[in-house]
């Protein structure tokens, strides 16, 4: 049992084998977005109120239609089983125990039929059409409650990590919801393994075109993974997206790309529904994005460091914990009152 | 004998168990609050003045009612026993000989009744308001001469320190003002002895309401302390209260808040007193709050690190001194002149 | 092979001569203008954009008249040779395989007539009028693309590296493209044998007269190397230069001058082309001063440290591909995209 | 022989004995003002100009009526005689050599009679006014040609440095131009011997009206050594002071203040020249000093560490080299250039 929610990254780097440490934790390029994003978010201080009389603080939710006992749903996260002999199963059943949405990633190590709870299906644009079409119908047939395009790959960033470790899935680990002959075991000078597979299998020229047709074949909900600039919240918004979510996909693509709570702010109050992505690590977290304006938020890496130690119940419970009690402690009964809490940027 | 009011840390640390010293220094969370009141503190910068012709600095105050050699109160502190055989007896003592108030915990180890000098008294509210008011009663009783209402403690922040040393309060300490049969003497997992305690007995509900309540039942002065929003400061204003404390409780509650010094700035000029309390070191922190605005300052650690070595009245010496010297070096002959001051954040 | 542009550095150095390395690494003074050209760079924060479906990035451009694959020129360093037997002949000749220009320093170690490519001439303004004007006329008759005057070097900076070094020239290299009799060959103390020269050779009194005077006899389009201050651009511009190239020679001159991408954002609208210089390392960087107005970049030390592994078209070849990376994952098909961008600095 | 004005720091500092380098590099309290001027001085970055066709920069000025070669003075240092058996005799004597006013010491451990060159005396107002009178008429007698009045100690800063090291000055040493029997020899429980002198002997009491007395008293220009706040400034100009210099005292007296440079901006302008002292350390700082609206500076701990290293002459010329580069890369042919100069404040 840990004490709060990060503390899952050390024990699970103590477990795990490095490269795949490295291939959870690394940023691409010199990591200066995946650093920006925790310090953008440790300097975001919130300014309490107090006497509001909380017995306990209320964190139910809709997010994207979907219910939610608390305003998070899990990041889509590639290859689960890397970590954990049952993967997405494990931490999507974990996610529905505790009421929160589950985002399937197009590269989960589970077919997304198996996977169990309220599940949203995020899709990477891939190059063959028909595949994106089955994907998606598969995803409706399996009573997914949201589609979530990640639009912030057109091409793999450049993970050095995984570069320097000629990093690839082992035997037996495979993107599961796609063809098993093409599969990312294979590391070539200068690409892992895993990018020479995203390179060959998605669609760099995926374009708002693609989006318009989807949005007009699909009925689920869409949401538009891996917006910064606010002009790209407002055309989501113009072709009917449900939500876009402020991310930098975890420091993990342009790196040099602005902090996602510092992006947040901007894409605020364009007429669409913001969650906030990249660099969650606790409940407080959870409350600074809330404050400045996010309806909701993913979180990725602690949950995946929980899942390698096999905690995941335990890690929903703190995190639920973690936000309550800040919201207590912010004297917020639910949560309209965090969104009126002011806070100042202490940079 | 030190140097420093700042001093007496080192020296105490190395005499205490170390599960109470970190129950002394520790914050909450990843005590990212209690590092921003150094941090925030260290960067106002004074701009002094100079050809005052100041003999000597007058430094006599009223502080909400009570005459004080100094515009500082010892700040209220829990289980003073725990570092000195007298506890709160014997820094009282010296708080009344240096002519500050001394502001007794509704957790002090010794029954109010008992501590000398000019003393305010400090109400957690309690589950059981027979309780609340038998207090309040006894402290009228007593002779305080101000009640102050601490706000900021709905639920007590997670104190990891604590949780980790499984932190209980040893044999023979007890909160003597409450009940003997519910103490803080044991620990469970996650939760250390002292926030179980808490947990059970502190009322998460405490309100405005309840607030207003006290004041009509009550002719003491109030002191709302935990206060960092200048939103609540005017509603402590319309309901009587003499003063509100900025404070974000040492980095204790909401790991994530803004610093107290910065908070101050807000708070102030909402017509009502304000004392500035959370990470006040030095006699020259204590001008920069004046600086800024506040009426006059809680100082906690510092005193209590130096009643662990049994150096009460010469720590009340030194911060006379570093607070005359210093209103000296910036040209301040009276608290007036301070508050004519100019300053500059140097963030 | 290397994975990133910056990498050739470690490798260089370790290879090198010490003093040769600090020769190339070195800043003057205490080197604050040389690690301030990083840190702002690495603050600066770009906001991508998403589904532009681009297939490739365009990176062709028109720099100062020449065609170039990227907006990108290599820098003029002086005494090439010192790292490679072949010197400026060999970084040249992978730089017009990359279709990039190659700016002759007028410190090269090899004949300015024997450099292969597109190559412009950068003129250090030396004492003898005479030799200015047969520099000229020589980089005319070989066919030199532009004339590049660099005029932040009225003296040389104090490179401290250099003067606790005692560097001089190894036995073999010299000026090629001056008089043989006078070389950097003895330091004195409290000079390198570089300075030295400098000090004797260049004249400290050019003027905007002189510019005009060079600009009346030459046509070849005048680039102005070594801008930091906007009246200075208008000034360029106002004489006929066809660029001013930003820069703090890579923090060799004025030690304290500000950095160079900070200037530039002033030097940017001023009716003339401007190129950045001092601090780029990598396709990123690039991609952050196009994007704050820069019509392209100088690149210069990651090249020479590259020439020094013999490694000059994998370098080439990592730099475009870090560039076209970057514009991909910034969702930019062109360089005009590139302009549009929006950036914060986190400063 | 060294490279730059700020090596002789260490090679002082290893031969001095601690408690003497302690004394002079010392700050008060934390030393966060001591510190603060460095920080501040290294953000200000300058915008050099170019193409100025300057042969060589006029450093020639008139400070408060002296000629100057440059402008600069030596700050006015207690007991030279502890880092040089020959002590202010000789610092003198190199600043006269190198045209450069030097500010003798009220503490000076030589009698100002027999200090060389073009001095000014600095005045601290003694208990004594009689002894205040008597030290002016010896000035004006020596031919002292300003009078400059320290208004930053009416009581000295506690330097914890001194205090730890219980530092007093040596056997022999005095200020050879107070009386002999009440001398810095003996320190007490937390205060050094100095301060124990200071605390005797200066009157903490003194005020414009003694300002203005001695203005009334003395031809000599008035130069107020020690303001930061721009009220001071102006009272200053009111009551015919010269000019006044902006000092924190080297960070020795109010620790929390305002670091000069940062005090610097507010107070130009107000109609009355400003010299800078505190913090500078270069040449480069000079240009720095000016460029923000400095008449000149005054330097202090650079020039005593030569002293205890018998390198004055070398010192003064290291520091007119320093200057005089730095205003030619700055592309400034004289003062007056510099203050046209462009920059900006990294912080």
């Amino acid at each position: 049992m840990v004490d709060a929610l990060r503390d899952y990254e050390q024990l699970a780097v103590d477990r795990l084998a490095q490269p795949v440490a490295d291939f959870i934790a690394g940023g691409s390029g010199d990591e200066l977005t995946l650093r920006a994003n925790r310090r953008a978010l440790d300097r975001v201080q919130l300014v309490p109120r107090v006497l509001a009389g909380v017995e306990a603080a209320v964190t139910i939710d809709r997010l994207v239609g979907s219910a939610a006992a608390m305003p998070v749903a899990v990041a889509p996260m590639a290859y689960q089983r890397l970590v954990h002999p049952e993967g997405e199963l494990e931490l999507a059943r974990a996610a529905a125990a505790a009421g929160v949405p589950y985002v399937i990633s197009t590269l989960s190590s589970v077919p997304l039929e198996k996977i169990p709870g309220d599940c949203w299906f995020q899709l990477y644009w891939l190059r063959d059409r028909g595949v994106v079409e089955s994907l998606v119908e598969r995803a409706v047939a399996a009573g997914c409650s949201a589609l979530v395009v990640t639009v912030d790959v057109p091409v793999m960033g450049r993970r050095l990590r995984d570069v320097r470790n000629a990093f690839a899935l082992p035997e037996g680990i495979v993107a599961a919801n796609l063809e098993t002959t093409r599969q990312a075991h294979t590391a070539v000078p200068g690409l892992s393994a895993v990018a020479a597979h995203t390179a060959s299998a998605f669609s760099p020229t995926v374009s708002w075109a693609d989006l318009e047709w989807l949005r007009s074949r699909c009925d689920l909900p869409l949401v538009v993974k891996g917006i910064l600039d606010p002009r790209d919240a407002r055309r989501a918004a113009a072709i009917g997206a449900e939500a876009v979510v402020v991310s930098n996909h975890g420091g993990r693509q342009l790196d040099g790309a602005v902090a996602s709570i510092d992006a947040l702010v901007d894409v605020v109050g364009n007429d669409i529904d913001v969650l906030l992505d990249s660099g969650i690590r606790s409940g407080t977290d959870v409350l600074k994005a809330l404050a400045l304006g996010a309806s909701g938020v993913l979180i990725g890496r602690p949950l995946l460091w929980a899942l390698a130690v096999d905690a995941c119940d335990e890690a929903f419970g703190l995190l639920r914990r973690e936000l309550t009690d800040a919201m207590l402690l912010a004297g917020c009964a639910d949560l309209q009152a965090v969104k009126e809490l002011s806070w100042r940027n202490d940079g």
